[in-house]
């Protein structure tokens, strides 16, 4: 006998139990056909990939949070950590296949070798959503509907997309001379929801002085109307251009789609990343602000740089499924509180197991899942099983019935019984059970 | 500028357009609903794992096939290369977090770095599912019902799912005194559909001489029907036991619940695998016979005896996607005809793109997906587009439209127009011609 091995697995990763697989499952299910609805088509890439095409050929700081091998033929390989890179690696590659405008979604485990504190995992679902080769307002305005459209596929109902736009916020710090500060005063602003407005403030006068600090400060807390709002970023900015009208027509376009309430316009998001340039979104719940954005995004003029000259614009979100989930299950309305089979039909007698499967597979033609239990064990063990699965329907039939052409169809939660009944009513009874809550 | 990096990808390894990943999830999608109309729950389980808890102690044979690497943390780390070792592990971890008998799924991506020549995929799609905690003959029919249910599914109709016992054939090497040299035999046997009846009594002799090879092969090429040929086995074995027994049962259960002509008994099937104690199946195409077995399984003593002290027997099977999704190609029956938009709304004029995402929405709501052209591009570059997409319809909606609260729909396929209509009227007319064919 071989030495016996711990099963364990790696810090950071997860097995997934039946309720919550199901759940996971139910919850991509929704946003896909959302997706789908709105014309994005699926993709899919390699989770293994070369690390050049990965990284860049420098490599550089998120190195030591890949996952990096020398695989058996010799090549520098890693596994993808995020789903944007691979995206613009594909459109480099594919796009003569395509068309465009494109709009992809595409929903998969990415990996990183993050810290696991914080409740961060090592291996996690993003589901993506972009579309590229088109830089206008109605795209941008596209993404906007898709996650407030996606949220709501998903069961919630008080959340915010907050909306800016990183455009404007340049120019507006070219205008009060604090251009050369950009990247670290974005970075500053894109903070501020977890350090403060204090701490906020003391480091923007590090970097500009306090009368920049002040200015920056009354461009991010711009408060008011949708429109007041866009009006003092107008002006702080110094004057109308394609910029804030973008923003205009899309306010405009929110109100006659009916989503307005679902938006604000907030100039304190910037989003940490460098590659926005336009738009860009994050999306918090109005009960559990706390937990950060759920589903952010924005519009990067040019993706796919690193492999072609051709530029790609584009515009996408990406929903944080991992944190969503966490907060549904703060808020109690992760479960389904659906079984994960609706009816069991009980084993009363081994001889009788092929006709269990033919009453199995009436109730599958209503529609109903079932199954058989596999022996005639005592009847308690297979109720028993038959609660630990969740069915809502128990089918018993023994010699007698058999004989007599007919099943008794139980009720598992009212503990009701309709005895006696033809395959076909049984079939419509359990079907009537099943349906009700 | 940083020098351009090469797109490109490993290879072995796949991008999916959005054609062939709409297919291949369409497929999973179905067999994901058979799975679950049948009482199976999905699971998942991490890509990447410690070495030891997959290759064991050891390592060994395949240990050339694996991807496998040391960490940041310094840990011996692989990914996986199937979903069988993952699910002992699995089983033998959340045993107490579960009931018995559990019936699981997992569809999940397993990589290999198999040699790529004769159309091997290093990372590609299992789709498996199984029965663990119970060895009844009532299992093992459950199995074999849900591989025809798969294959029915995904709409596959002439196919046969060869049903063999490898506790008989095992019983009849003892009887014949070859018991010493089951292993080869089994493998020798396992390949006759590929090196031909010749070549494999060639082997036979080899191992057992002629006389043993003359029986071998009467035992594996036993004629007549399902009842003629287990008589033939039974006689060959030694007489009648639990496991002639059991085929009987499973056989009769096919008569009973319609499948039977989907169902050869077949003495020739053993898998070559050396966990296979029970029933085994492979399961042909019958045009394709040629590309091999497209779901394949059977019934294991011990899943997890690598892990744990406790026995947990089970029985399984698992779909080959990639080369159904082969064979659903050559057999012309790969494509579903749908195009990945239903409707496209056109733009003439970039003021009414407000109201072109309320059209769009409109058509949603009556269950159509749909999206709005972002720009007024040239009408021509427009339906180039919704071609591209393979729309069924097109909207139009000018000023004078807008003014008079119509819109023109276009079946992009006929041609015909219908002219100023009601918005719900065009939604009607657009999901009447998106559902036709």
């Amino acid at each position: 006998m071989a030495q016996r091995i711990e099963p364990r697995i790696l810090k950071g990763f997860r097995d997934f139990l039946p309720r919550d697989e199901s759940r996971r499952s139910e919850l991509i299910d929704r946003l896909v056909r959302v997706f789908g609805r709105h014309g994005f088509v699926p993709i899919d890439t390699p989770v293994l990939e070369y690390t050049e095409v990965l990284l860049g050929k420098g490599g550089g700081e998120t190195d030591k949070q890949i996952y990096r091998f020398t695989d058996n033929g010799g090549r520098d390989v890693s596994m993808r950590f995020d789903l944007t890179v691979p995206f613009a690696r594909y459109m480099a590659q594919h796009k003569s296949e395509l068309y465009l405008p494109f709009k992809r979604y595409h929903v998969a485990k990415v990996f990183r070798g993050e810290n696991t504190q914080r409740g961060r995992y090592r291996e996690f679902t993003q589901c993506d959503f972009d579309i590229v080769g088109t830089d206008t307002a109605s795209a941008d305005f596209e993404i906007l509907l898709l996650i407030v459209r996606s949220m709501e596929a998903l069961g919630l109902s008080a959340f915010t997309v907050h909306l800016s736009h990183r455009g404007i916020f340049n120019r507006f710090l070219g205008h009060i001379g604090a251009a050369e500060h950009s990247v670290e005063i974005l970075r500053t602003v894109d903070k501020m929801r977890k350090i403060g407005p204090e701490k906020t403030r003391e480091e923007l006068e590090g970097l500009t002085g306090s009368a920049g600090a002040e200015k920056i400060l009354a461009y991010i807390q711009a408060q008011g109307t949708a429109a007041e709002t866009l009006s003092t970023m107008r002006e702080l900015a110094g004057g109308p251009a394609e910029d804030t009208e973008r923003v205009e027509r899309i306010l405009a376009w929110a109100e006659e789609t009916g989503i307005a309430d679902r938006v604000a316009l907030d100039p304190s998001i910037t989003r940490g990343l460098d590659y926005y340039t336009g738009c860009v979104y994050e999306t918090f719940l109005d009960e559990l602000e706390g937990i950060g954005s759920v589903c952010s995004g924005g519009r990067y003029n040019d993706l796919a740089s690193l492999y072609t000259k051709e530029q790609i614009p584009g515009v996408g979100a990406s929903v944080g499924l991992d944190r969503l989930i966490a907060a549904l299950e703060e808020l109690g309305r992760a479960d389904t509180g659906r079984g994960t089979v609706d009816a069991v039909v009980l084993c009363l007698d081994d001889t009788l197991i092929g006709h269990y499967h033919r009453i199995a597979d009436r109730l599958r033609e209503e529609g109903l899942s079932a199954e058989v239990y596999p022996e005639a064990k005592k009847l308690g063990a297979q109720f028993k099983f038959a609660d630990q699965k969740g069915a809502r329907v128990g089918i018993i039939c023994g010699p007698e019935e058999r004989a007599a052409g007919t099943v008794n169809v139980k009720d598992l939660a009212t503990r009701e019984s309709f005895d006696n009944l033809d395959l076909d009513a049984a079939a419509e009874r359990a079907a009537r059970i099943a349906g009700s809550d």
